[in-house]
């Protein structure tokens, strides 16, 4: 019909606009990395076990275990952040357990109640603009929720690179892990920018440290180079006992489970996830520089993938034509702070061309 | 390591037995077909927006409301089988409704609870080794369940084909729709091998009429060429409202969403899907009557991509090195059902293969 | 207004009706014996702290223990039978398992879906009229469920007495408590009618026993005196850690806690809640003497405060005008199993004018 | 035992304790008011339908639905606080909608995460020292929930008279209403002390205000001279299909549920219930007065019967030995916020005792 084909010929018009639109929408915009696409390819017609129960995940966990230092870790493969984080802290708590996160994290302001969808309360903090928890904020809500008329914090949830693009010290983390394990709180760490995070300029964290200090992590493949997929690390197996189940029973196992460790494999056997997220990380700092080089307002530094500025509201309808990306939040009656975000697929020439097209603007 | 290469070495010689073995295991043994796998890659690099909110999954929707001749239905791709399952479940009922199923269902028996851990109790029925469940049986129970110490039945759920091969004809959904409507009960078919249905010999039923007969089914991707992926369809966009809220809440929302659009829109926007499914059952239809013409029992007959047959259990170890298959049930002291299975990747080969093997072993 | 009138003149004719009726309906008919009744007219303007932080719930969990030979068990108080069904199950079980039941079962029959509404799946197992569940039939279950793609059987239910009045042997609950502890299963009895258990005839368990063989258990006042509330037993206190707070959560804890605390301690300090319990069972098995006297076929012989028996069809209108009762189930076309119950307010009196009247209708 | 005479005497030397001092640490410290208490001893064993299905029950519910003048008002009686507001919730809301709340709410602090239990996150917003919520504050809530990634508003929970004792006026509920009606939000009013707000000074509301005004509200019996029980109103009986089903398996059943009924019924028969509120009421002025004679500062001013004020922490040890009350909060490094609460049982010369007392530690 007539009202179709107009519809697919604007389609196709906004397409032509999006190829010259430079892309920093967000790090899951592109497919897979081509190496690892190959993989997928290759293993396409092998014919394999169902569930996860193939040589290729099992080859990936291994590597994982390997890169973790941790032999005994139990690693389970999950399609989606959302879907690990709330299966994964589903697993860990008790009914009566409530989840202590920054007020910024995904899991409370991105998983549409994906936690307390489980039963579990949120007990959100104030957090900075870099959006980390710190030790004294738990300790006092510890302190607060001691009384059997409230739920027992039983888990704390960070995210490594925070969702503001910060990144955790070790120092940090190593006083975050010690209150949790004085105060019998689980310490979870939500991977999905892991590979950003640990290749950022200045990180002194590496997976063993994660495998030694928290009680669950993952590290995020969606957002680095996969199709999709998240591993989950426990390092002790015998808080992973039964995982697999809690993992049919949420949605979180794919029938055809090999996709997931061809992936990784893929990603980890050699050093490709980290050489990607050092590259989107890389990329960032230079759009971020050029950015205050023309005299942008940075929100809060970033040594991840994630860069925020202010911008002044007169200038976005023209942002918007120039680039993809995404409004953060408003910052004052006449500004708002916008997030660019690198990924492996974005090139110096992005960077440079963006940043040419945007002096002309201001 | 030794160790390693000892595992490497033994996987190795595993593998070249897998290659001279049939795989009649599941039908999701293996990856996309070839064509599905050529669209992911074409879109690869495209640059797309995320969580579906792209022109692929808006044309595969199309596509989907055009088949159902229904063009106001609300159409989701969600990830995989058990997901969309209690997703889907858990946004139709209330809080105190139960879900009236055949006791084979995948719900009650395959899913690890994933419904109940929703909420919602499950009303088991007894069903025929065709796997069906008779409207007889849906109107006593709703007889027995009215009363207020119990859930209130609010849906019915049966699977087409049913897990044991088998296919409703059109006038038996008529009779379990009609029952459904009189007693305010949502009628949900689970469509995970739905292509296999819609092409089996002797199906009197469209896509049309399933849109027309029921409040929510699935077209499964999965099980007929895709990589992964199931499509939901709700004819009543009211009963739509917020469905990815939910999808977003419990896990199925991929955030490179397109993934599952480029997939559809490959397997349907011509007949690829309907292709790949009439042959899964034409080289299931050659096994079936393979089996029979060398004397084996068939547990239940099936016109489509599932074959059950009879096996004495000293026969089990041969068959076990002949081919990958499945133990569905003990049938007495001494023989087994053994079930399987064809997909799109099934050869004319494979059968006579097998056929020719396994007459030797007769 | 006159309809209001009308309404009250004829509830007062129901009354006087009622009056003349015989009330076998169920054994919570009546409210509290009149010396609990005393017990909280003389604490009731004390002034107290609330949610069970009283001296009288304490002295009666003292009291509880002491009877259990279990001086360090957790002992709670929980306003009713459903409530504490389900938040104990709730407050042993992980997310992915599920519960092992009669089919039967008080929770799987009469509570409304209220353990999958905790997110466990029931695992109803076939019963015996006696309501008993073998421990040959919970090893078939851990057996077909050892597949990661079901719940994990986490618990075993069982009620003493089963609902249909029998009451489990000593040898017995140590068979099913064994099978348990060598399968990591939890075993839970319900005991809304412990006291009608342990008073039975031939009964050959105590409250020390329970205490030993099993991982929780209740003693229900509702059914044996009281206004209202069960006492939860969880022999190892390490399972009953934090157990007040998914009382508090999923709305378990009175505000006037005392209340039960009160109730206990005047049924438990003496002999009164095994006397009351004694008092009903004795006035049952006149009852079923009588019954079989008049030639009415027992439906399954019971030792407790529960009767059964079959009735001719026709017999039902007289038998509804005599005495107030329950259908139970329909024995075959022309029968109908009917209950009988008796409490502590049943007298010899209610049993031999209620069996003189029946015999003029026979 | 000796151990046991030793605790016992303890005992009575604590109640002696107890006796002089006064009572004020909330409004469920006594039983229930004594002809609330007669009537459950007058009807102890008349021999009553279970359930609620009884005459006292009826009529107490058509008592409440003419004090609404709302004919068609579905009326509910359930047994606490926490079990009527998340039972309530969760039956009106679908699983992917969220609660907006003032940050003080009873469902945010004080009831163990039992609305996240039922899979429903809360969206606590800033609230002043009175415990409102404003209008403005909800619409920008559901400004930015307005967002497929989030959860949808569903429902807006206030309370009246608010934990801080403020009495929302007809107007500021007016307006509520309009906003939650204009975006599809639910209106839900905690009404645990619905008395003191009813007759507090400068009230200009009624319970038939509430019926129009909003879409579900309780009338606390606990508070107010019940033993137990919360009446839940739900003007539209559309809304309140099979809540008896929910009520059910979220363990609000009473085995003996016309315990609710009689109370209900004696209190609200005449005028009973809200001649206790007012009295309470004005002996909290009284209290309020004296304590601002004294010199104390409020915290916030109230016209119901809490009572909030600052005192000096060096006075809490003194405080403390004179009466029982509650720490609300700290207000800065020396001073602390004290709670005193009366009920139908404070007397004036409780007031007065209480205020000479105090003035000689002044």
């Amino acid at each position: 019909m007539a009202a179709r084909e107009a519809a697919i010929s604007l389609w196709n018009s906004i397409c032509e606009v999006c190829e010259i639109m430079y892309q920093f929408r967000n790090d899951y915009s592109f497919g897979a990395h081509p190496k690892v696409l190959e993989a997928l390819a290759a293993t396409n017609l092998e014919g394999n076990i169902g569930y996860g129960g193939d040589p290729y995940c099992d080859r990936a966990a291994d590597r994982i275990r390997q890169l973790c230092g941790c032999p005994q870790a139990e690693v389970q493969f999950l399609i989606g952040g959302t879907q690990v984080n709330f299966t994964a802290i589903a697993a860990l708590l008790r009914p009566w357990e409530g989840v202590i996160c920054p007020a910024t994290a995904h899991i409370n302001g991105h998983e549409a109640g994906a936690v307390e969808a489980t039963g579990h309360k949120l007990i959100p903090l104030p957090a900075g603009r870099d959006g980390k928890l710190t030790p004294a904020a738990v300790a006092a809500a510890v302190k607060e929720y001691d009384n059997p008329h409230l739920v027992r914090p039983g888990l704390v949830y960070i995210s490594q690179a925070t969702e503001n693009g910060a990144v955790y010290t070790l120092a940090e983390l190593e006083a975050l892990s010690a209150l949790c394990r004085e105060n019998s709180l689980f310490l979870f760490v939500d991977g999905a920018r892991l590979g950003a995070a640990l290749t950022a300029c200045g990180c002194d964290m590496s997976l063993a440290d994660l495998a030694r200090l928290t009680d669950a992590f993952t590290i995020g493949g969606t957002k680095n180079g996969a199709l999709m997929g998240e591993a989950l690390v426990i390092p002790d197996p015998a808080l992973g006992r039964d995982f697999f189940r809690i993992k049919k029973q949420r949605g979180g196992v794919l029938a055809k489970g090999w996709l997931l460790g061809v992936q990784f494999e893929a990603l980890l056997s050699g050093t490709l996830y980290f050489d990607l997220a050092a590259h989107a990380n890389r990329m960032a700092g230079l759009l971020q520089q050029g950015l205050a080089d023309l005299g942008l307002e940075l929100y809060v530094p970033s040594a991840t993938n994630q860069i925020f500025v202010s911008v002044e509201d007169s200038l976005l309808p023209a942002l918007e034509k120039l680039a993809a990306w995404e409004v953060w939040c408003k910052e004052d009656e006449t500004h708002t702070v916008v997030r660019f975000v690198t990924c492996f697929h974005t090139s110096e020439e992005d960077i440079n061309g963006f940043l040419g097209e945007l002096a002309k603007l201001l």
